[in-house]
């Protein structure tokens, strides 16, 4: 007995059961779940006034901003699926996932004006409407609002960077998003106090996320254009916030600017993914009592699927926890189960899993078999049965026969008292085929010497894995979901020569 | 793109997250997941070594116990579909239950001993497999434990009092008690503090809920064999018992035992189901400052399906609320949607409702269409969207060509400072077919009058509505469920002549 769920349509349903209630704090002012609603109900209206229908795809290409907000609700409204367009690509590769998700809509803004311009000429098809003209539009007498939500509808596309070949839009459901919030709210609570911090891309599933967190639970949400670690502060201290979305680069900077102070006990969350975090952080927050659930997810999963609880955060330092209530992990080495400790591929499943990737028939086999997604990635479970993710397949190193993940060399470097962060990538040697190269940020006012930080990881590591080459530099290169991209590390080492 | 969602066991699920944290306490012993999840195994090893196998329907006939706990953990395991037998009903009953329900086993203990030795002699072709002798049970070496359940399977059957008629076996899958558990969960919110009192019978939807939230959500329940009002005060006054379920008559009883203590703050939730609440009871509950969600909810909707939140508890008095966040509700009056503050049949949906009755096609039909269920209830919506439940159908009074409910006269006869609760059912009278007729309980110590209970009726009641008759009692007949028994009070009246 299959039967399709439906949902009453997210954002309506939470405007009747708690209206008064503030859904977004967005540049200090405050928008109700009743507001939230009216104001995605005009917006739908508007988009239907221009010929925009139920099944439809719409790509949206917009900042962090309530605008965005409302526009994202007026389309699930509206039942258009959206393609979620990173603002850090060029036009050209714009303009090929709007073709690729036969998006025939483009929703903008002028900020990105110049990308538009090229699109325009890219692509002319696409009709390009820019939020600045959308407030003219006339609104339709007639609602063409979804009622109700199928969960297994695509709401949301969303181009995986992939750290190799072509991207990929990844199909996310309503369902996906629903069991990933579900599986969210089981492992971290629930409070009708709640607030959470959004200063991640809303064009990435970690700060989409996070809105659709929002109207389910009935929380608000604080939204900032960007990451301001004074800024993320001051709304923990002060403002209320109770959990944040960070990466370890967004952990480092609010921790050095928050120096001897303590977060108030109402901020029980500093939820922490987008890949391993550097032990020494992990340590200082352990330190200063912060309550950081590591993570590991990826868009395919809808938001993080693995997630370790703070008591565990330092007896299971570098592990990223447990699959989440509705999810199940397994690594599987040449097609058969990993033995306790044996590395090998991580491969997940659950209904917050996408079911594939648009148009890509063969790429979607490859990936999902039997309802399990092989990520690709590299990790182990301990006896315990806690996951450990050891880096990226496309990343790893193999030096001398032996395998050598960048990760582990990463949090060897940032353990020593002046290095701030580390990235590592590897060269091409005569006689052992690759050996790994480090790039190092050191703290403000340190300067280590390389001798000293190879001596310090001769301590602690293999020879095999001890790095060949010391690099320092400024800041590492990562995404805008600050991911580390060791590719471009390559990139910088190729280009020194 | 419909697919069978699946989700790890919950049980093993949860004694992998959280293995430590305590399960049930039973009588002063506390059991954690892990020996939950342990005894659990054990027991469905003992019933595959007698030929129990995954497919299978088992009735269940067993008291509020630890081991009831562990066996419908184990049953799940072991795949198999439980009926739910309420201890309160005849061999006969019990009989025609497990013969309906194609169930080829009976789960009970020697408490019942009497019971089964009816069934036994009703329907030879049983096994009756009494707990006492499942404990010395060999244990088969191979588990036949599901490692997933799947949300579209039967997990238990629980047959409906049904106001009239025979009783038919509500199907509930794991999704209606998953969903349920969400509703739930996204209304209440949840911390890893919560611990919810079970004395509500778990052969009900009422406790089984509770059962499975435990699990789902990894909190601690306190399961009481039978309801008593000191041990329910005492275990939120000092136990940290958060949550508790009741019916009126339990919280009446609470309150008088309660005298002038205040619960402690931790208490965050009396969820109130069981028929609408008496005003006085409201209003004391206010006044002491105890946060009491009143709920509508049915076997048929996997427990409550419409909550009223405290901060709407006086406001909104005599209201069951909103539908909770996954379902829908409306109200028809003869196949065409109601207008506000209208009467007319109730009529709810979502993943928590039932898809149909056991080997009832017909009654199924008639009572689900297009996903919709028609729950045979009365009830209106106020301008706000807030239900309110007017009454079962089958026991509507007609008076005069005027509609009459009896929850009503009842409402209004237990604001009277002298009047404890109050039952309302009918006579026939010649001059307007049906009269009201109110049996009442008055307080200790208190005897009013009859003549100044009709009066103060009078003043509240259109003149129809006004009881013909006032009948003291001691006591209300109610289900194990501790609903108020409508049908007996017209017995009652009968045998009076």
């Amino acid at each position: 007995m299959i039967t399709e769920e439906r949902l009453p349509n997210w954002l309506k349903k939470r405007a009747e059961l708690t209206p008064e209630r503030v859904a977004v704090e967005f540049e200090d002012r405050l928008y109700t779940f009743r507001e939230l609603d009216e104001l995605a109900e005009e917006n739908a209206r508007k988009l239907a006034s221009v010929g925009l229908r139920p099944g439809d795809a719409c790509a949206v290409l917009l900042r962090n901003h309530i605008d965005s907000v409302i526009m994202i609700h007026a389309l699930f409204n509206a039942g258009i699926t959206i393609v979620m367009l990173n603002g850090r690509l060029t036009a050209r590769e714009l303009g090929w996932q709007i073709t690729d998700s036969e998006s025939k809509w483009l929703i903008s803004e002028e900020f990105f004006s110049s990308k538009l311009e090229g699109i325009a000429t890219d692509i002319p098809q696409t009709e390009i409407l820019r939020k600045e003209k959308i407030r003219s539009l006339p609104v339709t007498a007639e609602s063409y609002s979804q009622a109700e939500f199928l969960l297994s509808d695509a709401a949301t596309i969303m181009y995986t960077s992939g750290t190799s070949g072509k991207p990929k839009g990844v199909i996310q459901t309503f369902g996906n998003h629903w069991w990933s919030a579900m599986g969210s709210v089981l492992n971290l609570g629930l409070s009708e106090e709640d607030c959470w911090f959004c200063a991640v891309p809303i064009f990435h599933i970690s700060g989409l996320s996070i809105l659709m967190r929002s109207v389910i639970y009935g929380i608000r949400v604080v939204l900032a254009e960007k990451f301001d670690e004074k800024v993320a502060n001051e709304m923990i201290m002060d403002r209320g916030v109770t959990v944040i979305s960070v990466v370890s680069a967004m952990l480092n900077r609010m921790l050095l600017s928050l120096g001897e102070q303590r977060y108030p006990e109402h901020f029980r969350c500093m939820l922490l993914g987008g890949g391993p975090a550097p032990k020494h952080l992990l340590q200082e927050c352990t330190r200063k009592q912060i309550p950081v659930y590591q993570t590991y997810g990826m868009t395919e999963t809808s938001s993080q699927i693995v997630t370790l609880a703070p008591e565990y955060s330092i007896k299971k330092i570098g592990s990223a926890g447990k699959p989440l209530f509705p999810s199940q992990l397994k690594i599987e080495v040449d097609g058969r189960a990993a033995l306790k400790g044996e590395p090998g591929e991580i491969v997940v499943s659950g209904p917050n899993v996408t079911k594939g990737y648009l148009n890509r028939e063969e790429e979607t086999k490859r990936a999902i078999k039997n309802g399990w997604l092989y990520t690709g990635d590299i990790g182990y479970l301990d006896s315990e049965g806690f996951l450990y993710v050891m880096d990226r397949r496309s990343d790893l190193i193999i030096s001398g026969g032996e395998n050598v993940y960048p990760a582990e060399i990463e949090s060897v470097l940032s353990l020593h008292p002046a290095v701030f962060e580390a990235g590592v990538t590897s060269k091409s040697d005569r006689m052992w085929g690759q050996v790994p190269v480090a790039f190092v940020v050191p703290f403000p006012n340190s300067q280590p010497a390389k001798a000293e930080l190879i001596d310090f990881c001769k301590e602690q590591l293999a020879s095999y894995k001890v790095p060949g080459e010391i690099i320092f530099c400024d800041s590492l290169p990562r995404n805008s979901s600050n991911k580390l991209l060791r590719r471009e590390l390559k990139q910088w080492l190729e280009e020194r020569g």
